[in-house]
Parts: C-alpha cells; sequence; structure tokens
C-alpha cells in the first residue's frame, strides 16, 4: 500500500497530464501542443539544405530535446493512470508511443527519423482544449455518416479497383510500344488510378488515338463514378442530420400525448392544450 | 438415364462449385479467390521488366497452371450444372469463359495474353463469401438510384459531348499554328475531354493567349457541370434512403395486416380500420 | 392564294422535316442524324494528318455534299413552314443555319470551316427521335435547378473570379523573378483558374516555398469551394424530386378533406373514410 | 455647429457616394465600377510585355489617375458620413483604403503597386446596383450553410493536415534519393496537397513502385475525402432549403398573429389559439 503523500503525488500528476480542466492542465496542454508543433516543423526544416546547412547542429540538439521530453511525459503518463496497460493499448497510447520511437530508431536505421512527423497526430490532442464536446458531436457525426456508408463505399471501391485493373491492362497492350510512360501493367494500373481520380500527372499520358480514345473514356466514367462517393456521403449527411433535428425537437403534448412540435412551441399544434 | 452414384458425384461437385454454404464450399471459393488474385499478381508482375528478367520461366510455368486449372473448373461447371446453357450464357459464365480465353489466344495473337487481367473480375465473387445479401442490398441500391438517373445522365453526357466537341474545334483553330499539341480536331476533343473532367494532364496545353482564355472559360464551366452528376446522383440517393427509412417506419395494420403506412397514419390506408 | 396542289405539297414536306410522328418524318429525322454525324466526323478526320493525305479530295467532296443538302434542307424549312421568321429566329433555326455558314464562309476566309463542327449542336434532335417527353421533363427538370440557383451560382462565380484575380497578382508578385512561367498577371490568373478548379496542367507550376505555400493555400480554398456548386445543384434536385413526388401523390380525403396521402392509399389515414 | 448649406452639402455628397436609389446615386456606382474595373485591366495589361512595351507612359498615367481619383473618393466618403470610424473599420471602408494604399506603397518598395488588383473586391459593390436585396438573401444563405458547417470543415480539414503532413515525410523517406522533386519535406507536404485536391500538376510525381502505390493510396482516399465537404456544404444547403420553404408555408395566427407554424398545424403553437 501507497502512502497518501506518494498517492496525492501521483494524482496531482494525472489531472496535470490527464485533464484540461484545471489551469495547471489547461497550461500543461498548450505547452504540449507548442512543443509538438516546433519539433514537427524542426523536423520538417532539417530537410530543406537552405536550413540544414545552416543550423545543423542546432535542429539535432533540439529534435533530442524534445524527443527526451516527450519519454518523459510518456513515462509520466504511464506512471500516474490507475491501469496503463488500457492508456498503452489505446489509440492517444500507441500515438504517444509511435512519437518517440522514430528518433531512437535512427540510431540505429539513418533515415527513419524523418518518421517522427507522425508526432503531427499528437496535435489532435488540440481538440481537448477547444471546446471539446462540440467538435467530438461532429465528429461523431461525420464518422457515423462515414461508418454507415460503408457497404456502399465497399462495393464501390471494389468496382473501381477491377476498372482500373482491365484498363490499366489494355492501355498496356495499347501502349506499351510507344514511348508514353506504359512500361508495364502495375505503372498502368497507377496511370488508371491518377486519371480515374481526375488526379492527371502527365508523367505517364497516352500518345495513340485508340489510347487517347480509351482514357477519354474512362475519363467520362471517373467524372460519372466521382459523383457516387459524393452522392453516398450527402444522402448519409441529409440522413443524419434530419435526425438529429428530429430527435431535439420532440416533445409530448400532455393533453393530447402527439408529438412533432418544433423547437420553439408553446402550445399543442393538434389540440391546442399548453405543452 | 444416370446411376445413383454418378448424380450424387455430379451433385456433390455442383454443391461444392456453385454454393458457399458447406465447409466444402467455401474452402473451395476462398483457395479460388486466392488462386484469381495470384494469377492477375503473375500477370502483372510479368510485364515489369525487372521480376520478368529473373523469373520468366517460372511465370510462364504459372500462367499456364493456372489457365489449366481454370479450364477445368469450367469444364466442371458445366458438367454439374443442371442447365449448361443458363450458366454460359450468364454474366458469371461469360466473365469465367473470358478469364480463360486469352492464354489460349496468345498462342496464336502474341501480346493478347494482358487481357488475363479481365480475370480480375472474377474477384467479384468475393462479395458471395462475404455476408452476401446485406452488400447485394447496397449494390442494387447504388444501382438503382444510377438507373433512375439514367434519363437525366444521358441528357447531360450529350451536352457534355457537344460543348467538348464544339469547344474542341474551337481551340485548334485558334491553337494550331502553334507548338502545343493541338495537331488536328480528334486531339483537341481529347484535350476538352481531359480539361472538362479536371484530368487536366498537361500533355496538351493552350499557349495563346485567346486559347488560355477559352480553356479558363471551359473549366468555369465544368467546374459547374461537374455539380450536375453529383447532384444528380445524390437526389437520388437521398430519395432511395428515404424510401427505405419510410418503409422501416411501418406498423401492420391489426384488420388486414398491411404495412407501408405513414407515421401519422390513424387509419389503415387500404382497408380503412384503426390501426 | 395558293392552289390546293401546293399547299399540299408544302404540308406534305413540313410534315416530313418537321414532325417525327409518320414513317416518313421518323425516316427523315434518322438520315439527318445520320448525315450530320458523318459531316463532323469528316471534319475532325480532316485535320489528321494520316487521313488528310490519302483521302483529301474525298473529304473536300463530302464536306460541299453534306454543306449543300443541309443548305437545300435550310430552304425547305422555310419554305415550308407558316410562319419562316419564328423557324429562323429560334433556337434550331439559328443552329441549323451556323451549320452551314462556315463552309460558305471558308470561300472568303480559309480555316474558317472548321467551325463546321457546330453542326454537331443540330444532334441535339437525336432527343426528338427517342421517347422524346421523358427526355424533355428531365431536361427540364434539370434546367430548372439550374436557372433556380443561377442567383447563388452568380455569388458564387463573383467570389471565385475575385479570389483568382487577387490570388493572381499575388503570385506574380512573388514567382515574376523565376522561371516558372508567371510572366504577367493575366498569366497567373489563369494559373489560378487551373489550380482552384483542380484542373491542374502543370504547365505553370510555382517553384518558391511562398508561391508552393500559397497555391497550396488557393487548393483547400477550391477544394472547399468546389463543394459549394455541387451543394447549391444538389440541393436544387433534392427540392425539385421532392416537389414532384409531393405533387403526384396528393389525393384530399372526401370525408375529411385531408391531403397527403401515398399514392397507393385506398383509404384516408386520417379518418379512414374511402378516398 | 455647421451652417446649413454645408449641412445640407455634405448630405448631398453623403445621398450620391452611398446609396443608390436616387438617379444620381445610380449613376455614381456605375461610373465607379466602370472606373474600378478599368483600373483592374489596366494594372494587368501593364505586366504583359507586348501591352507595356507600346503603352508603358499611357498605363502609368491612368494608373495615377485612377489612383488620385480613389483617393478624392475615399475623403469624399470620410468627409460626407456621420461616423467616419464606424466606415473605415468596415469592410467596404477596408477594401477602400487597399485599394489605394499600393499604388503610394509602391513609390517607396518596387513592385507592390501589383497589389492594385485588390480593388477588384471593390466590384462587389455591383450587387448593390443589382436588385440587391435578393443577392443578399442568397449570399446570406451560402454563407450560413458554410457557417453552420464550420466546425465539421474544421474537423474535416485538422484531418486532412494530419494525413498530408505523414503521407508526405513518408513520401520523403522513399523518394528523397530518387530524381523526382521530393528535395525536402515541406515540398512532399506540397505535393501531397496538389495530390489530395485531384490538382495534380505533374512538376513533382513519384517514380519508384513503392511510392506510386502509396501516392494511388492517397488518392483513392482524397477521392473519398473529396466527398465529405461536398456532403457536408450539400446536407446544410438542403437542410437551409427545408427550413426557408417551412417559413414559406405559414399562416399568421388570428389571435397572436404570430407565424412560423407547421403546415399541418391547427393550433398556433405560441398562443393555443385555432389557426
Amino acid at each position: 500500500m501507497m502512502n497518501k503523500k506518494d498517492l496525492s503525488f501521483r494524482e496531482k500528476i494525472h489531472e496535470i497530464i490527464f485533464e484540461a480542466d484545471t489551469p495547471e492542465g489547461k497550461a500543461f496542454d498548450v505547452v504540449l501542443l507548442v512543443f509538438i508543433g516546433l519539433s514537427v516543423i524542426v523536423v520538417m526544416l532539417e530537410t530543406v539544405e537552405f536550413f540544414n546547412q545552416r543550423f545543423e547542429r542546432l535542429f539535432y540538439f533540439l529534435e533530442w530535446s524534445f524527443t527526451v521530453a516527450f519519454t518523459i511525459e510518456y513515462c509520466l503518463r504511464i506512471y500516474s493512470i490507475q491501469k496503463p496497460w488500457k492508456y498503452i493499448a489505446s489509440f492517444y497510447g500507441i500515438v504517444d508511443l509511435l512519437a518517440i520511437l522514430p528518433s531512437y530508431l535512427s540510431l540505429f536505421l539513418p533515415g527513419t527519423h524523418y518518421l517522427i512527423t507522425i508526432r503531427a497526430l499528437r496535435l489532435l490532442r488540440i481538440f481537448r482544449i477547444l471546446k471539446l464536446a462540440n467538435y467530438l458531436t461532429e465528429s461523431a457525426m461525420l464518422a457515423q455518416a462515414l461508418r454507415a456508408s460503408k457497404r456502399k463505399v465497399t462495393v464501390f471501391l471494389v468496382t473501381v479497383m477491377m476498372v482500373v485493373l482491365i484498363i490499366g491492362s489494355m492501355m498496356y497492350l495499347i501502349e506499351s510500344g510507344q514511348d508514353s510512360g506504359f512500361t508495364s501493367i502495375p505503372k498502368s494500373v497507377y496511370w488508371a488510378i491518377v486519371t480515374v481520380t481526375t488526379v492527371g500527372y502527365g508523367d505517364i499520358a497516352p500518345v495513340t488515338p485508340l489510347g487517347q480514345f480509351l482514357s477519354a473514356v474512362l475519363m467520362i466514367l471517373g467524372y460519372g463514378v466521382l459523383a457516387v462517393p459524393t452522392g453516398i456521403v450527402s444522402a448519409e449527411l441529409v440522413h443524419a442530420q434530419s435526425d438529429v433535428s428530429n430527435k431535439l425537437n420532440t416533445i409530448s403534448c400532455p393533453v393530447c400525448s402527439k408529438e412533432g412540435h418544433d423547437s420553439d412551441a408553446l402550445f399543442c399544434k393538434f389540440c391546442g392544450g399548453k405543452l
């Protein structure tokens, strides 16, 4: 059994690190976000030759400082929480670990430290400081709309993959002799994806009349096809929204017990009784 | 007349090949899908020079193994089914045949064996193993929304084709003297399609001020135009969904036990009985 | 005053040329469409060097044959109709004239005969042969949805034009020293339109960090902005559709005279009276 | 205290400059718009070498004329209005100032005078001459739909930024050795934005198989992701429109004369009186 002081110390840390209600907790979260932001910017600038030549040592120092700070924070989180494994296995726990791993990994595998930008995911904590609940509702609504359309999207994606595979192969057959970049079927499939999503880099582009005709067909197809996921998500969101507004506005009349009144109604619209 | 044993043997094969309810049937379908996937991957890798140089013989062997296996499977399907012609003429029957034809065809016409990727269509069987019914409902709903908007889409496509044809010709007139790739009207029309669908490869791009002005107009047009098919499909899906949710909200009539009443109905709309 | 025979001859021609109900009228329309299609294809192929070298004389002959045929048809239309000026000033009348003008114009202004592709507009007559009414309803619905959103689209387009103008100028300021194609403000505005509509040719692309940052902002903006016209049209179409379905389903109850019954209702859902 | 004449002079100017109801006010607004349009065109043409070589002096003269005219107008606005600071701090006041600043600024900082195109924003006054109220309603509706979806769009944008940051870094790791333009993480993030918004310039494009695979994933993702903001705005607009149409269907209560009742209401929902 732990003594009183130790317990309260752990509790204090827990309060500061995990909650954002107290002034200290909020300050901690803000400082943490600034640190995360800075550390991501440092890694990004480090890859720009202009800055790297001038500040290589500074960047190196800063990167390790942030990594050490985040490591300490990670340990404190595990130390202060009641059920450490639950935190470690949670989404945020995994992100927190992934945010420090690449630095240590880069000691053995050079280059991997660029994966530090995975720290950016920690910035998701920003929603905790803002009026959290509201954003969570919105996120939940978006997530639910996406989940509700999961099956439709699966059917849609499988169809797109097949179209892309088959048209990619046909384009390889048509264009492979030319100097137009269709050097293998995987590359042609890559081109078909670039085309059907309307990205259109132009690094690979058909040059034969037949190839151009087929890709025009693919574009028109992709055009119509683009409408499908948008339509799916739109329909789900319209649905979700009318659900929400229906649920928020329903009080049953105490006289005739009918429902369906507006939120600003004072009297029942069916029998005239006071609500 | 066939003897008992032969009949049950055919029935057994039918059960394994055509149905996915028994463990053997399910196992067969899974193995089949793996084979199809592998054979598609083999054809794709075969076109990548890096792999082809190293594994040419292996690829050749694998491709023919898969083809022979699929041929045997195709024959067994015809052998085991009651009405072979119905299967042969069905969508899956045609796909199954198309999946083996290119290999044999390539003996006479070199190159055509890349069409083997048409086998990918066989992967559509994957929906049979997954909780089939649900996906079929979703597919049917998508298909129905598309079918319902068929006429609108036709009107829309015809309009787009005309715009593309006319603007393509005008661009040819404007840009044909320049070194910007507008070498013929078909090519200019191809460029107009690339532009209006917002793919924008950049292999053909206007260089004269007038040409750039006209293509800016086309883009803004294409921008607004892109909204139309999306709007069509969205509206159909919203419609389809509210139809479904209306059907879900129903109570069956205690008198005639029919369903499909509105949520605010007090009397059965079919027999007039009180709900 | 005309004699009987002349009148009936004019009427006969009118029936054949303007209507599609009689067998002759339908046949005429089909032949006309084939001729229009062929003449457009001829003009397109004429610009392809491969075909032009081989069939220059044939193309020349065909083009003038079609032009003469269309001229005769145009004269017959004017001759056979009661109120010629109404036809001449109508949409179809103007299109019919525009379809023959470029050929004659090309005698004086070489090159302009490529505008013959304007004939493609005559293909719109195809809707007259197909089950006309249905397509007209759909067209009308699309046109109405677009008209209903005219003001919203105007507001939207004006906003986009300003954004494009201002960001284009800023990019000129930033990138004009570089070798990245931003050689004047009009060209930069052209680039901004290419970017905001997500076409992205890549013939002009920023190379400075600041320019790339600004164009990333423009893209994200364009991304959100793309949602607006789609949303507008979707909302209008959802609206238009529910209007149509509401109008089709409304019968008022003879007993309580309430409305809002489904199209399959036999009894009033409010009072149970027979509809 | 001012004398009568001076006051009425100020009032007169105020009426002409700020209002569009009187003939003089309308004429002033039209002339102003023409001047704004011309001055923007002058700045644009000035950057086109062809015109600049020929009309450099004319452009210089015109630009300063417009600037002086607009400066006088700005002073008159401040002079004639009751509460000058309210105007200066308003949206239009700031735009009016920004429209003349760059010219004077260019005396000290060469080049900045291209920012004069910010004058284009003044063209927003065009809505004041057109049937103002209608367009304002439409703008307000669009603005409200966008405001209503603000939180959803924030959640959405934050998610996109993270995806773009992480995939950008991974691409840098994969492609940095190659000659494909991924020279730093910021540049790779720029590429990721270009890709996810489906702009696709092609100035930076992956060349390694792994890079092409990852960017294909990003495109498919961006494809689905594109559906989200469109869906959000569509849903909001459908919602806004049905709100409007509900409000249009209203009857005012004969007792309390309030409006906003549902179409199926029998009693006033505010006072309970029979409708």
